[in-house]
């Protein structure tokens, strides 16, 4: 049976600043990226959060980012490989005992914002994550962008890599994600979404804004959980999965 | 046959900024107290000294501190007993991950600065130190002042406790350190320090300020690394050990 | 004629992430203390808060906390009598430049959180405050809570200073606010608290919990913003100030 | 008479940690660029370090940076050109008050690290720090790299900018700074760079790389101040300067 996981953003409160309905987006998804202090999150929030993801039994990955709370971690930092390698090592060890006490563990890492980002084109900022999560534990399942350099690297490590695709974004002719700068970047039509996200979890392929095909593995999809209407697209979609025999959950277990 | 553990806080540099002789300690000692990037340290630091004391056979332990790196963690901050643990846990967390990519592993925990001193006097934050400890890793020493709550709370929750003495600070008649505020609050000269200190390993006592000879078991001495003079200090303790057939190593298992 | 001043405290968003309803709050209120990057705001928050308070004609004072994000500032640090004037002149001038670049200028300085409250039993505190005021710019009002140490330092200092009482607080006989501990330290009943201050205005008096009537004069009245019910005080507060005759707007310049 | 001013970058001390040798430096130098607590620097720092070098007569300047303590300010950071000139006001705004209480003024404002080398070649990043300073206080002398973005954003906001040139530096036909990643990019040997500097003063003329001479105006040099040797060059130069009938002091007052 076909599967897809379903992941969001979650504890990026910090002190008395509260962001996000983490309780609510908790209710929706199957993977937990939680925030390790840098870019967001502290050891209250990821401790709350933690236990929170544990009781709705959705699955708790490290989201490590750069250590930049003011800028949430979206802006470029030019670290050397090794910083990000330790960076990296740091922030799934702070949650691995975060999860631990609470009774539970670690079982992905996708990396934040400008990390993230970098990881797609940055074939050395892609293999220092990858070597990190590996050295912590081979165990752990590595979120990348479909076809990016952080999928590769994961590989090339050994590790269970999970293919990320967002449903509300176009896609390029060479497999990357239209940049936001464009007009055409993003997909406002539900259905339309919909549509293309069912397309990628059974045909592996998608449609890039010039009209080629191109060949994409849909092994988790990204929700946003800052926006009420998200929520609603979540429903939504999942029903459109149900209804197209996808099952939500595990999505990389089955390629 | 007698052994006692010398301890020193190590990894204390930030970014550019550059403290204590870390190379030269690790001669010296046989615990290494790493900060966790939290009242000092930070991830690259963190690695560093983790590679060094691995490469000199030293004892890697976790000093959490207060997140305080404009105060070096040495002003007191009134956390409650929730982020107290959350903060352990997390800072234990950091180094375990960067111990375990190195090829080795947290030994012991010692709390830092302001959160040391107030978990000497203070029940309920030694008792979430203790906790934290516990539930990351209830194999982990926890190192604390002798006579300390914290050693209290250490044993009551089943860990092994590592019961610290200085060897350059005067006690007072309740086996508390004097405070420093006060005239005789330190020991100046050498070899009066050194025969306190074999008196506290070899009979478990010493005198306090008003005379009264007071119980004090001596598992780890704290090692200053700060100045040449303390590393001279430190060689001469070593030696006078020695003499009097006092292995320095780990000192907590032979009682 | 007589007169009170309306403050609340402003700017505190840091970031992506947003406190309070600035742009409500102004509407309201006749000083505005801006948050100025050490507990809350940034350098972005408080340019763009200063241009809206300018915008609305409500004057613009400093707000000065302790370097303490996660904790908000309301965690009290023991800093020294040197260390907590540098504070307060770096904050001060930080947002001065601001006001200036703006075209406007800072008018006063209330201390934030545990700055604030310290002030007002220390005396040593409340003087370190009261002299960076005074030699930054000696025209700026010093907002303190009234009868306390902050406002008698600021005196001496030669500083005009504008007394701050809360509506919503209770009185100790002894002048100083019941600490929200205690089940009486709130008064819910709006009608009761703007009696209160009516009479804080006109008489300079307030009932103590035992019974006790007090001295305290009331040059501005702290207005909480970041909740709807507080907006909605504000303005019954404002209607009834009204009908007693007593303008809203500077209070300290008719004593 | 011909002048030229002697400028270093002081107070990048933070807490318990100490960089540099300010003490020293401020024996050989005119103009002190001194850090405001962004990319090093606190305000106990900044306060120390106002007060040296106005007991030394030197001038006082801000250094402002960008917001990343860890990195020292060397990184890269890509931030809009508001927030750069928000970051700009706030800095040399908390400088400015910490000079007031000292009896003194600030001078100048010289950008520190990636934030100056920024604008040396990105014209936003020049405007945005240029308006900055001249809104904050249009009698600030503007310090820029001889041939930079800066220096003419400076002129064109109608700054008095003062040329920058680097003893130890080489420079390319376009008048720019050889990369330090390329081997001719130091001069070593500190005769050649006094007569670099000499004939940069008494010319505005400099050899590049490739034996183009080029035009450059020296108005003040800038004297590194973290080794033993640089101290030793800043007194030979000065030696130099004085028998080629140079002044050290303000170099930008007589172009």
């Amino acid at each position: 049976m076909l599967s897809v996981d379903l992941n969001s953003d979650l504890g990026e409160s910090y002190g008395l600043y509260k962001i996000g309905n983490d309780k609510e987006v908790l209710q929706h998804i199957t993977s937990a990226n939680v925030a390790c202090g840098y870019h967001a999150g502290d050891h209250n929030v990821m401790m709350e959060t933690v236990k929170m993801a544990a009781a709705y039994g959705v699955k708790i990955g490290a989201h490590p980012g750069f250590p930049d709370l003011h800028g949430f971690g979206r802006r470029e930092m030019k670290l050397d490989a090794g910083e990000i390698y330790n960076l990296t090592v740091y922030q799934i060890g702070a949650l691995t005992a975060a999860a631990k006490v609470c009774g539970t563990k670690v079982a992905h890492v996708k990396p934040h914002g400008a990390l993230y980002n970098m990881a797609v084109k940055d074939k050395t900022v892609a293999e220092a994550i990858a070597q990190a999560v590996a050295d912590v534990d081979s165990s752990l399942v590595l979120f990348g962008l479909a076809n990016s350099w952080l999928v590769k690297a994961g590989k090339e490590k050994g590790l269970i890599v999970a293919r990320e695709v967002f449903a509300d974004r176009t896609y390029q002719a060479d497999g990357s994600l239209t940049p936001r700068s464009q007009a055409n970047a993003m997909i406002h039509d539900a259905d339309v979404a919909i549509k293309r996200v069912i397309r990628m979890v059974k045909e592996a392929k998608v449609e890039a804004i010039d009209g080629t095909v191109i060949d994409i593995k849909a092994d988790t999809i990204c929700i946003h959980g800052d926006e009420p209407q998200a929520l609603d697209f979540a429903v939504k979609l999942k029903t459109a999965l149900s209804a197209e025999g996808i099952k939500v959950g595990k999505g990389w277990d089955t390629r």
